[in-house]
């Protein structure tokens, strides 16, 4: 069995739970291999302290199942079977009274929920969904491997993008022209929504990009990811169309200095909060701590946000293999926001940044 | 109030409901006209059978929602704050003893039906998806001008996707193509992921689009849509690169002869199944009947998947304001696939076809 099951298992035994029966795609992908989304049907993975697993999935997805590496048992159901029923019938099996079971409290619904009761008249339902972010918070050799590539492809996201600037062009159309480049690529999946955002709309962290033009001494600020093979990345690079003024120098310098600052705040053994707060101390010297509004980052791999999450009160000590965001910024309503963010990897003397587009001010 | 809360009322009366809590984001947007995705934070439509009824969002999203001219009682809350017990300290006043309340069973996780459970001691909670869903279903005026509108966005993409179809050139670069277009009339979603498929692989009707190059004498199927304020097209084209084969020819033939048969059917009155009939007997009649492996189409809205169901044995009468797709397919293994798709409203003596784009097989 692999380590993640192994290691989820030993958790289940720990905490004396009969089975676990795991419903969300990043979870049963984390576990099994298995990425599926079927919508309203079914997904589902039984696990058990001392058994072999189960996958659970429409029958016109086994077969894909089984060649995504799934080779312990697997249950397809038609849309004519209840796949409640048949998970039944197969736990009953090896766990004939289910007294604790394991779920995902803010996933499963209340319509399983209730399946779930119809079927097992078990005591207690444990929230599993705490142990599994802590399992996928530790990325192994594979999951960087391919978080690497997918960061190369948010640097080329961003090339793209700046390359794309020019009088007049509109927020959406700079969007096109790096989607384009990225899907001749081979990418299937943004990670989020792509964000370029100009002029003042830049002081707005959650804006929404338009038919706004870019117009000269605007800042242009570009957040963008990609998904590859399960995995995303996320990166953020502000610039300026035009010559630069000296506030608009002013609060790019300092968020770059706050930005280089945490990431020499990330290594092994230092509180996550301290990264935060390194970033914060430059940013609030400087006198523009009201306006850095977020944490400085958050954790990064199958979702766009994971553990750790990167805010100043987290004690949580780093350790090699975690991998977040570095995303500090200044957001002055009148005169727009500069966020610069890097993916970085903890390893065991400090970091590796995954991203790697210039970070000095660009003007074009 | 607006019909739409009105009619929901009038149910929630009918069915002796203390209050009904709404919280995925289509079901909020169709009642209160606010949309807003607040991810892990809540949103939530409380609505009283007889009182004003009361949005729920996270604080900093309050505006936006008054902005959207929700003009009832609003609680936003702090990220330091139970939205759970917020909700509970309102309705008490308005609704001392909640016996029944009604809920969105596969929308509620169990984390949140816990809360609910907490602060609220009902005998029973009631799905209310089912009412929802039969509400969305007839469309007004103004849904159907979006959707109007929707559609012809729709048909500009398949005519972006044809014209950038050249030897050699990917499935992913004509997507790529196409949503280049979109992007910059002003497109910030499509209502799916946007399926172009040459060759063989147009006979998988979820197939996945990739690098794999146009050839002469490849089907090019594009099935794409977008969302315009809230509301999804949906619109199926499929044509040959090259000299199409006479096998080709009569796939196609075939299949435009069926979705014509189930457009002509489509009138008040008109069992929704009737429509799946018609279709699937011409192309059964043509030897094509194991090949058309799905329903006939889906009811489209606020979601790409709506009511009416086109399947063949709903007995539902189709009746003026509803919307609908209807896309027979044939689909062989060695051959390929063709689909062609519309987007119809039900008017007073038959339809109105949304989508325009000619559906005469053109090869290129």
């Amino acid at each position: 069995m692999n380590q993640r099951l192994q290691a989820f298992q030993q958790w289940l035994q720990e905490q004396h739970i009969s089975f676990a029966i795991i419903t969300s795609t990043p979870n049963v992908f984390y576990l099994s291999g298995f990425y599926s989304d079927p919508h309203e049907r079914l997904l589902a993975l039984v696990v058990f302290p001392n058994e072999e697993p189960i996958l659970v999935c429409p029958q016109m997805e086994a077969g894909q199942a089984k060649r995504s590496g799934w080779h312990y048992s697997l249950i397809g159901y038609s849309d004519i079977e209840n796949p409640w029923e048949l998970i039944s019938e197969h736990v009953t099996k090896r766990q004939p009274a289910a007294d604790r079971i394991a779920v995902e409290k803010t996933h499963l619904s209340l319509e399983r929920y209730e399946q779930l009761c119809t079927y097992f008249s078990a005591r207690s339902t444990i929230n599993a969904e705490e142990k599994l972010r802590e399992l996928r918070m530790m990325k192994d050799e594979q999951e960087v491997s391919i978080l690497r590539q997918a960061a190369a492809l948010a640097d080329l996201g961003v090339e793209v993008g700046v390359k794309a600037i020019a009088e007049g062009k509109t927020e959406l159309e700079i969007i096109a022209a790096i989607e384009y480049e990225l899907k001749k690529q081979g990418v299937r999946e943004m990670s989020f929504a792509t964000m370029v955002l100009t002029g003042q709309k830049t002081a707005d962290p959650h804006g929404t990009p338009g038919l706004a033009a870019i117009q000269k001494g605007d800042f242009v600020l570009f957040d963008l990811g990609v998904v590859l093979d399960g995995y995303c990345s996320d990166i953020t690079r502000t610039v300026v169309f035009g010559k630069p003024s000296d506030e608009q120098k002013r609060i790019y310098e300092t968020v770059l200095k706050a930005q280089l600052a945490a990431i020499a705040a990330s290594k092994p053994g230092a509180a996550a909060g301290t990264v935060d707060q390194a970033a914060r101390q430059i940013i609030e010297q400087a006198g523009y701590g009201s306006y850095f509004t977020h944490r400085v980052g958050h954790g990064l791999g199958i979702e766009i946000h994971e553990y750790p999450s990167m805010n100043a009160t987290n004690a949580m000590a780093l350790e090699q293999g975690m991998v977040f965001t570095i995303e500090p910024g200044i957001y002055v309503p009148s005169i727009g926001g500069v966020r610069i963010e890097d993916d970085v990897l903890i390893t065991n003397d400090g970091v590796e940044i995954l991203t790697s587009y210039p970070k000095e001010l660009i003007t074009l």
